[in-house]
Parts: C-alpha cells; sequence; structure tokens
C-alpha cells in the first residue's frame, strides 16, 4: 500500500527576498506538516515571468539529495491544446531529470487531454530517462485531470497504469470547472461528484493512485473576524477519503496537517474495526460464513473493509511512528498491530 | 416484463443442527416473503469449511424440482483475481448443471472482473450445460458488479446481455468499497450513486435485469432497545427503485417482504398514475399532442411513465394476484387492468 | 462562445382555430421571451393526427424567412426502435431542407439510439441538404439523449461533433426515465445526475452544446391557488447551469424568460468577477502566480473562470444589448466590456 495522503504544491518561485520560500519551507516540514508528496510547483503556481527561476530553485533544492520524508514531484509545465507549453514542459522535463532525476519520484504533467496526450507526456519522460542513464522506469509520471478531453479518456488513461510508469490521477477542478463552463452561482463551484467516483474506480482498476483537487477558500471571515477555513477544508477531504480517494491537494501547511489526519483512520474507526474484527473472530469460531456483530452482517466482503482500516494504520506506522502515536493510543494501537487481517487464516 | 424485485441470498450451509436451515426455510416461503429470486448462497454467505456441505445442501434440495414461486439462482464460488476460487466455482456450476440444471433459472458469478473474466464465466456455464445435455442456452449468468475492473468495464459486460445468455447485474457495494478504499468514517459507506445510475442504464440499453446491493445493518438500537432496521432498508429499496433498479438484495425474510413491496407501485403512485391517463384519454379527445394534467406537461413521454405503472402492476398481477389483491383495493386494481396503455391506440 | 440558453418547443399544430398558434406566438417573441433556440415540434408536442399539419405550418411560416433573432431548429420525428418513425423523420427532414433549409439552422432527432444511429440521421441530414443543393454543411443536427442506448454510446456520439455537424445534444428525462423504469414514488423523477454531469463533459470536450431536459410542472398549487410553478424551473435551470449546460428547455414563454436570465451571469456574479479580476491584476502587478484575493488563492486556473463569466456577458451582449442592458447597471456592464480578460496578456 502506498502513501499518498498528501499532495501539496508549493510554488516554485515566488517574488520575493528568498524566491524559493515556500519549497524550502516545504522541504522542511515535520511530522504531520510534512506532505507525503510534495509538489515543486514550476505551473500555475509560479507567475509566468518567474518560470525560470523556478526551474532553478527546484534543482538547486533538490540537487545532491534531500531529507525529505516523502516522494517529490515537481510540476511542470504542459497542456494538451498548446504546443508551445508542452515545449516548455519537455524542456523542464529534461532539466529536472537530468540533474536532479535521482531525488525525485517523477513528475507531474497538467492539463493533459486524450489518452494520446498521456501517452505523449510517458515518452518525453521516458526519453529524458534514458538520456539521463538513469535505470528504465525509475521515474514516474502523475497526471491532472482538469480537461473535458482527459474526462472523456479517464478509463484509457487510467489503464496506462498497467505500464508501470503511470503512477497517479489528480483531479484539477478549477481548470476542469472552467473547461466545462460550470459556475459558481452561489459562490461554490459544482463538487463533480461523478468524475470523482469515477476516478477512484478507475485509478484503483489499474493500480494508480487517485487525489482530490485543492481547495482554494483557504480563508473565511464571520463577524469582522478572518479565519483559517479549516472546517470547509477538512469537509472535502472527508468526502473525497469517503469515496476511497488516497489523497487531498493542500495549497498550505495547514491543509497538510489537516489532509494528513483524514487520511489516517480516526480513533473511532479504528476502534470500532479492531473491535469488529475481534468479535469477529470470536462469533467465527462457531464456524458461521456470516455472523452478526451490533447488528451488522460481516462476511468476507465485510471483514475487507474492517481489514482495509487496520493495514492503513499499519502502513502509515511502519513509516512515521511518531504520527500514529500521537493519534492513537498505546493500547488500540496494538490491537492494530496484532490482529491477524487475513480472512482464510 | 421480467420480475425481479427480490434477490434472496440464503446461507446454504451454517452451523446448525440442520445446516440447510436457511435455505429451507427461503424455500418454503410464500406471499410476500417469498422473494423473486432466491439465490442459496455457496459463497460468502457460507465458512470456507461447509461449502461442500453447502453445495450437497443445495443439490438435495433442489433435485427432484420444487414447488417455490420463483426463479432459483445459485452463488457460486468465483474471483477474477484468483485461480482457485474460480476453479472451485467451475466445479459447483459443473454440478450443480448436472445434478438440479432444470430446476434453475441460472448462476450467479460474484467478483468478475473484466468483460473478459465474464466471458470466461459465460464459457464455464455453457459448457456445463452442454455437458448435461441441457438444451442451448437454458442456463441464464448473473454477475455481481463489485470490482472497480467490473464498473470500469460495465458498459462492455453489459452488452453481452445480447447474447441471451447474461440475464442479470447485481451491485455489491461491500467488497466494492473494500476494493477501492472507501471508508465508512461517519458509520456509513458511500452510496456509489453513479455506479448505480450507470448500472441502471447500461441493464436496461441491454435487456438485463439490475438489481441494489445488500444492506447489513439489520438491526439498530434506540435508547437501548434493538429493532429491525426497516426504515432504513425501505430507504435504500426506495433510492434502488427511483433509479429504475428492477430489484433489490435482501438477507432476511422481512427485508424480502419489504423489497417485494417497494418494487410494487404503491397505492398512491397507481391511483395517481392510472387516474392521470384516464384524465388524459379525456384531454386528448380533444386531439392535442401535450395536455396539461394536474398542472404537468403530458405528452407521449410522461404517458409512457405512468403506463409503466400499470405494467409494473399488471405483470406482478399475472404472477402473485394475493400480493396485488393484499396491496391495491378492489376498484382501483380494476380500473389499472382495464385501461389502455397503448399510446398509439 | 456560441448562444444557447433557450431550447424552446412549440408544437407545430395544435387543436385551435389557428393551428399554428403557438409557433406563431414564439416567432413573434421578444426580449427575454425569446429564446436562442426555437424549436417547432413536429414529434411529441404535435397530435399523431395531426402531424402533416405540423409540417406544413412550419414549412409556411418560416418560408421566405422570419425576423425571428435566434435559431430555428425544427424537432422531426426518429425512434431508433421504429423504422417507421425514422421513414416519417427522413420525409420530413427532406421537405423542411427542401422547402426552408435557408431559414434553419438545423434539424432535432430525438430517441436516437448508440451511435450508429446518429450517424445514420447524419446522413439523411447530409443527403436532403445535397439535394436542396445547400452547400455542404450549412445543416446542422442536435440529438435528444433520452435512451439508455444514447446514454451508454454518450461518449461516441459526441465525438461526432468534430464532423463539424453535430452541433447539440439535449436531455429527454422524461422518456429516459420510462425506459430504464425509473419511478417518481414521491412525486418527483430522479434527477439523473451522474448524466447531465457527462452530458456537460462530453459536450465540452467535443465544441458541442448540451442542454437540459424539460420540466413539466409548469403549475403548482397551494391553499386553492394555482400559480406558474417559478422557484421549482429556477432551481432546475441553476442546477445545470452550475454544472456547464449551455441552455436549458423550455416549454412556455415564462420558462423561457427564466432561463434566459439565469443563463445569464448574476448581477453578483458579475460583480464578484469583475471585481476578482480588478484586485487579481493590482495584486499581480508585484509578480507573483498565485495571490489570495479574499480568502481565495487566485492562479490561472482560477483567473478563468472569473473570465468566463465576464465572457458570457460580452456574447449576450453583442447579441441582445438590450438584455445586458436591462440587467446590469451602466459602470458595471462598462467595467466588464472594457477588462483585459487575457491572462497572459
Amino acid at each position: 500500500m502506498r502513501i499518498a495522503r498528501t499532495f501539496q504544491t508549493a510554488p516554485a518561485a515566488v517574488p520575493k527576498e528568498n524566491t524559493a520560500k515556500y519549497l524550502d519551507s516545504a522541504l522542511d516540514a515535520t511530522g504531520f506538516q510534512a506532505p507525503d508528496w510534495l509538489v515543486p510547483d514550476i505551473e500555475d503556481g509560479t507567475a509566468p515571468d518567474m518560470k525560470a527561476e523556478g526551474l532553478e530553485n527546484t534543482v538547486d533544492r533538490l540537487a545532491g539529495g534531500v531529507e525529505f520524508p516523502g516522494e517529490i514531484w515537481p510540476r511542470v509545465q504542459w497542456a494538451y491544446d498548446d504546443e508551445r507549453l508542452r515545449s516548455q514542459g519537455e524542456t523542464e522535463i529534461r532539466t529536472l531529470v537530468e540533474e536532479v532525476g535521482e531525488t525525485l519520484t517523477g513528475v507531474v504533467v497538467p492539463k493533459v487531454g486524450r489518452v494520446a496526450d498521456v501517452e505523449r507526456a510517458l515518452e518525453v519522460l521516458a526519453g529524458a530517462e534514458a538520456d539521463a542513464g538513469l535505470p528504465e522506469g525509475s521515474l514516474e509520471l502523475s497526471v491532472i485531470v482538469e480537461t473535458a478531453a482527459a474526462r472523456s479518456d479517464l478509463r484509457e488513461i487510467a489503464m496506462l497504469g498497467e505500464s508501470g510508469r503511470l503512477a497517479g490521477m489528480i483531479f484539477g477542478p478549477v481548470d476542469y470547472t472552467a473547461e466545462l463552463g460550470g459556475r459558481a452561482i452561489d459562490g461554490d463551484r459544482p463538487r463533480w461528484d461523478g468524475l470523482l467516483e469515477a476516478l477512484s474506480n478507475e485509478a484503483s482498476a489499474n493500480d494508480v493512485v487517485a487525489i482530490g483537487g485543492p481547495f482554494d477558500k483557504l480563508f473565511a471571515e464571520r463577524a469582522g473576524v478572518t479565519y483559517y477555513n479549516a472546517p470547509a477544508y477538512a469537509d472535502q477531504v472527508e468526502r473525497e477519503a469517503a469515496v476511497g480517494l488516497d489523497g487531498s491537494w493542500s495549497l498550505y501547511p495547514k491543509q497538510t496537517v489537516q489532509a494528513n489526519r483524514v487520511h489516517m483512520p480516526t480513533v473511532e474507526e479504528l476502534e470500532r474495526d479492531v473491535s469488529k474484527i475481534e468479535r469477529f473472530d470470536a462469533a467465527k469460531a462457531e464456524g458461521t460464513g456470516a455472523v452478526t456483530v451490533d447488528g451488522q452482517m460481516v462476511d468476507e466482503a465485510t471483514f475487507k473493509n474492517f481489514a482495509n482500516t487496520v493495514e492503513a494504520v499499519r502502513t502509515i506506522h511502519a513509516r512515521h511512528p511518531d504520527q500514529t502515536g500521537e493519534v492513537y493510543d498505546d493500547d488500540l494501537l496494538s490491537r492494530a498491530l496484532e490482529l491477524d487481517t487475513d480472512w482464510r487464516r
């Protein structure tokens, strides 16, 4: 199981004294503030006249490797309908792979169109990898699904996951809404529930990671006081987690904290599912295929959902014991780590 | 019009003195407690160490035919990603078809993957049928849609309905949620509305029956009292009926009663639609293409929806006059049976 | 950007003294009462025994051209599963194209099935166009998506938009619900949200116009008073606009007024988005790629959504300055017309 709870974009260059200010803080983040996937953003997060500096900053900060606890995935420029942008993207990919390819997990390519456009991006990446002398397949591709064409070809794009190189699909609701001519009549864009359900499905069918879109209303105001919009972001992330997305997009360290937390089972979920497995085990001693625990029929399929909760905690624990230690009490964590989650044991 | 209001699974073997206890009661059920489709369950409802006995019970109870008023559809073992299970499933299919093929309408195959896996199941069934000396096409196949791969290929799988052998597609939300990594954060699994809409559509496009998934929270507790969770199950079945699913999954005799009832037009619906047709007929005498009845524009398309209600009642009445007699009063039923529902009359 | 806010069907013949009464009033409508697309309806809106007269009325009223400010799109008879209806439809198409082809933008074909059926309709139209001596491609086709088969092939049908002849896809919820066996258990048909989202996407991916379905509960009653059901229709149109449909179906002049209005940005939206662009421009002077305006992160993608609002107003203004003049005050309209909406300026 791969960890991709958070996909945090950090502008690769900003008009501050230290133009890599946000990139630097993201690379230094620890604990729940460190994203599982850090995305130095040379695309929309960096101003048109600072793209070159964004690329330089990224190469400079990653050269020679970093201590960062997660995966590093720069986002380059690209658009299925703009050859100039694709050519800039190719140059950015080649530079990144040549200079810091060993520090990267892969690159993120935005605004892909139909499946042929994603194949084009895969070829560019494979070419850059070969030219840099890296082992074949060492770099992965993630794409942002934010055009009508990519949504139309989502099933075919996801099937490229079989190649082993396509690793992630991320929703881009802002460009997507603009492409479809959607409207925020009452202030909120549509949620595109159908797309999210399909994204989760196609990703799962092809062992690809699925990640939700950014939430851009970072702050809200009430009665004269402006506050960090924690509840609304958490609501979105919970909806994404519920339908099986692996992670959520973060634009901001506090969002990273929240998405890392929401994409871990809650204490209540873990207690509930550990306890259901324990009681199921007791009931199963009687030998029936489906038993009732707390009024719920439990069979192999139900059991798998409980086991998923436990497995998620174990995967996070293996990588970030500080995080599981902070969230779960020792007793519950021990029970979760010791349970036998193999139904056919 | 085929009746498939209820798809009731009954464990084929349980660790009781009479291991066929649930199968026996299901086969004896009458009236609203008798499911339209009875599914002796050799898969998840029967414990791993009782599979052989489940198969024996099924053969034993069905041998020589039964009085049961509905269709009989055993569920065998299968999984697109587990050759051992498929091999057991093939053995189960061959045994069932050889021994009691004439009593079955077909078999239910769970955890199918992409369309090629469903084709594999169709071949196994056709082979078993031929070897048993049954007429070609006498046995049908229904599949449980509960993997990301099957959802991804849903359109292609449904098109196998043209063969005449694929007869039903049933949603399996528990395995499906586990496959996608969905979560019951607040205690409830996602509803997968997009999938249900697609299931209803693809089934209709290919004359295949579509059935919703099981509701496993059989009992609920309030203020110290545990009760049968009638309202929550009825809510789910109503949502399924609204989007055009033909039937719902039942795990329990009371669920069968409820699903059989919900998948019949309500008294209010029948009164409303019979009355609209009657008033439309009067208005139509004036010769216009679209008339307004109770503020609603009624044209040929609207009329078809009213006629659907009447046809559903007629189909159920032809098979179960006791059920229509219990629900509708004589006068309303007579009006429904006598109306001319052919728009082009 | 094409204007298709309203798709108003008008029965082509009704049993009144002037059988073209509704067609005549629609052709005479002005201001917000004039639909962007007017659809003389020879199909479901005209009674079976008045089809010939409906065709005659349409030809008669359109012969020699009309003053009407929008596009004219007659709806003919057709059904993927009824050869007799298709043959009548072909005759109607040939008559319309031959007699008044120069006054039409195209024809609307209902009840199409899989993509092959739409290709058949395209061929019929191309043949009629050639035989009438009109330039190739002068007539467009729009189809009503109202069968399970068309929904199943929606992606492939929309791709015919590349031909340049398929121009619109309109949802037909009443026939669709009847085909799927959906039910209005509590009085309302399902909303088919998944279909609408897909319709918007596939239309956008292929530069085809997408239009929502009719709302047939024209009138409602409360405490003994019957009223025009303005709120419920507006709710539906707002949902359609939010997900990016270009327009909505109207059955009635008041519905046309409402849909024309809803498919224009509201005063609040225009004020909000003009102001965001203005403040973004000021902030951008500092040179960053993404800035925060009112707590919302604004980058190129966000900007596009604001620009969409402004572009929509400009498109409507170019065609109907009376309508923009009525809705927006002079100052706001001037700001909207003068802004630079090109991000890369």
